[in-house]
């Protein structure tokens, strides 16, 4: 999906949604216990109830590879499952030397068919490039992460006198252009939000942390939204774990109804 | 593994070889192609080759999911396959949030049981804690790699002197202790290797770069051997595909023996 084909989506539904679909075995409602392919039956009800409020999907593959064989096939169904219309992200974090990459990428684009892939930065430029050659397709780069582990390294200050983080930022943008490249920015970091958006102008966002890991969306609004939105804001457990009783996808509809209602004041 | 069995089984065998199996389903000798499973009858042969020059086996995830859920199932298929004796290790170079990097740590620990998984630490501790709270396991951190491209993020200088890489290097070390805790090592930084041993002088490092990357095994010992070794080098293309004819595993045999004979002198 092109950037402009993603923004059409995002000013015609008025959201700027990602659910994300980390979905744990162990925590799948009980009513689901007696399907044959539980994880695909929860992530299939979770797209039907949220699809009208989101614009993206974002698929961990952590919580598919911890199924085996079998969770590997239900990462590929649900995939399948979600219509042309939304984009979607295959959250993988990647990184590796070049001939490596390469097969992370065939994994990404040509098996799995997503339009997106996370990558890690820390191996540097020739452990992304793999991802960037596929011109019609994204590459997601980490930044600044949500997780308060991201002081150890991520923060840390260079020589130079960029953080590590921003140091990503500002050479990342050179490897490739803003129809291709985004950036994952923490919403949990709401006092570089601004800073980060000044950095990168004119890049695409994908921004976990609002809901469970406690980022604020109206912040993020404020420091990150620019002419197109550039904004993908991501929540999924506080989406897709909102309820486990069989009310499971009528409440994750309920929860993405009302972020998506809360996007709107944006545009 | 325990360090004192994986220790036993080096100077047994007076060899630290670890065999990649970075089996690219591309790159199959034709005479396997008639085969059901040619990924996994080409591992099994290589292994069968190789078992006693070597004494670990690193299988690189992106090679596997390339191939989609039957590359999945080639994956534990062939961990399944290698002998106890032998220590494996699961080259993932995952790196995410506690939550998500636990699942990370259910596949490789208890859906594929290996002894080892490699983690990108870039997202810093709370990325890793999940790794590393499987003390009967190995956590093997990306310190600095064997790639050009080590040089944009891994060997910036940080404000306190230290090279990223460095940090990494001091940081984790508080993390876990060296009989849980290894180090990716780059044998093509030749030149940094004895002050990498110096700052993490009672560590196991996983040297990958040897063979088609172009590093000196010798170098690797003269500058990190230990009293206990200390050290696995990995060699994967130049072992594995050191025939592309129907000699493919005595070919690959044979590298491997050459590899395992140059590493006796520093017994």
């Amino acid at each position: 999906m092109t950037r402009s084909e993603l923004v059409r989506q995002i000013f015609a539904k008025k959201s700027f949604l990602c659910v994300g679909l980390d979905t744990d075995s162990n925590r799948l409602p009980e009513c689901l216990a007696g399907e044959g392919e539980p994880e695909f039956q929860f992530n299939k009800a979770i797209i039907d109830a949220t699809l009208e409020h989101c614009v993206a999907y974002k698929l961990n593959t952590a919580f598919y590879e911890a199924g085996g064989t079998r969770g590997w096939m239900g990462l590929k169904k649900t995939i399948d499952y979600i219509p042309d219309s939304h984009f979607v992200i295959l959250d993988a974090k990647r990184g590796d030397i070049g001939n490596t990459a390469h097969q992370y990428a065939l994994m990404a684009f040509e098996d799995l068919q997503s339009d997106a892939i996370t990558v890690a930065p820390y191996m540097g430029r020739d452990s992304v490039d793999p991802f960037i050659a596929y011109t019609d397709r994204w590459t997601i780069l980490l930044a600044l992460t949500s997780n308060p582990s991201c002081i150890d390294f991520e923060m840390k200050k260079l020589a130079n006198g960029n953080f590590l983080f921003e140091e990503v930022l500002i050479q990342a943008q050179t490897w490739a252009g803003v129809d291709q490249l985004m950036f994952v920015v923490g919403a949990t970091r709401s006092a570089q939000l601004r800073h980060i958006r000044s950095l990168a102008p004119q890049s695409f966002f994908l921004v976990p942390g609002v809901g469970a890991q406690g980022g604020n969306l109206e912040d993020v609004i404020r420091s990150c939204w620019i002419e197109d939105c550039g904004i993908l804001v991501n929540s999924s457990r506080s989406i897709i774990y909102s309820s486990d009783g069989s009310d499971f996808a009528i409440a994750a509809g309920r929860v993405a109804a009302s972020l998506a209602e809360r996007m709107q004041a944006a545009f």
